[in-house]
């Protein structure tokens, strides 16, 4: 089930990755390297940082092969994802809530500090997006527009209260995960967003 | 006192970040991760590179308080900030300093060779304000005005040409530091900066 | 044999990277890091996922020695060096070859799959290039014009190819990087390129 969610998650990660690089006008290289770089960024950067070498990717290959299904699934359908833009984010949903409880879990098994794990979920889960920004020259969306990395850490919140009160870890995943879901959704139809802090 | 200092420079580090995001309107989120990756990116850069995994601030919550403190003291002052500009120059001068010896002295823990250690301090002193620079998709500013990383390899070689002649360690941490703080100082003050070198 | 290769490519590498920190202005230090960027960023970022730390550069100053050499007659033969494009493109095809088989063949001391190996030669081969132009805020140039990336994955699919075949080991070597290096000369010199993803 889990194993599941993580697919849909890391195919929709790269489909995000590969139409941000198709309206760059980069060539088939490019795009796959933006569709990688997002879906696997979060993971490599949260590995390399806790020392968890060589990074995920490189053991399993199935994330290569889910990442050219989903750069295959951009080209092809491009226009069609351009419509659906409501499906794309209920499957980047899943990838966020999903790859913020794996960071998080990864963060406990290396037996580091909640808030850290809590970093290390939103980084798993965010940091994908923040390089295909930064490969595509442009600022950062979620340090801008999006809420989107705050519903990590609300989420990673609510996995520590829940495990301190003795859930059962089954459902501490599964309400946290749906917390950021239904909060993303929520964000997502009702346009909230954070106030910008710049104005002098 | 050396922590003393460090505390200076990691929120001298963090407000300075904090400033830059402000005024590219980003959210609080935002001027947050832009206010951690000045402050501990260098660090992290670093830690990463020699393999000192969790790296630094995963083990030890200080760094992110004070990063935290940072980012507060920066969203309620901005304004007194800006007009503090002298005061929060020597402060950033500390930070410059401090994190300069910090990484040359890992460098020498990991017994790497001088030059390499040297480094090591110029990175972790300077790597998170070109990170905040990439991550404002601007061009690093201290590559094309600013004497700044210049400083940290003369400290390091003041250092190291101390150390040789058997001067007392504690004499020389203080005589780099105070090298690399007082020609910071000179070079703001008399607007020195290196000529660029792209006039074809 | 090998090693003079691998001093070519270097030096071509930190001469390319200094040329565009020249056209940006930079100022020394500024041109320098870019050198160092676009010559070790490749390995050191392949260095860093893998695990093998401290990276390659801290352990052998030899490499420092040749971002020098190559950053000094930058700056020194810089409008010579640009009317010399045809030299210069051979020597970094040259770094391309040699790089890309110097990943891969560190991929497979690490017991990784071939697919991650090949990957690892082309990160080795191009990720300096990627560096370079983050550090000077532009997209990467081989997302979107240059085939480059491309020969290296081609040149590690002949070269598993030819060991799956039982083909003498420096054999190997000398067919996958000749075969890179004869179609970057054709890539150049009839203008090929991939086509464009983008036009909705």
């Amino acid at each position: 089930m889990f194993f599941i969610l993580e697919i849909i998650g890391t195919v929709a990660f790269a489909i995000s990755g590969a139409l941000t690089a198709m309206q760059k006008k980069m060539d088939p290289f490019g795009v796959f390297i933006i569709a990688f770089a997002t879906a696997a960024g979060g993971g490599t950067l949260r590995d390399v940082m806790i020392g968890s070498t060589p990074v995920g990717w490189m053991l399993d290959l199935s994330y290569i092969y889910m990442i050219i299904v989903g750069f295959i699934l951009a080209i092809i359908f491009k226009i069609q994802l351009d419509k659906l833009r409501i499906s794309m984010m209920l499957f980047d949903t899943i990838g966020l809530s999903v790859f913020a409880l794996i960071g998080l879990q990864k963060g406990i098994d290396y037996g580091l500090h909640p808030a850290i794990s809590i970093g290390l979920g939103t980084i798993t889960a965010c940091f994908g997006g923040v390089l295909r920004d930064i490969l595509c020259a442009e600022i950062p969306i979620i340090f801008r527009r999006e809420i989107y990395a705050t519903l990590c850490i609300l989420g990673g919140v609510v996995f520590f209260v829940l495990k301190k009160n003795h859930v059962p870890m089954d459902l501490v995943y599964l309400i946290s995960a749906i917390t950021i879901a239904v909060l993303r959704v929520l964000v997502v139809k009702f346009k909230w967003s954070l106030p910008t802090l710049g104005r002098y």
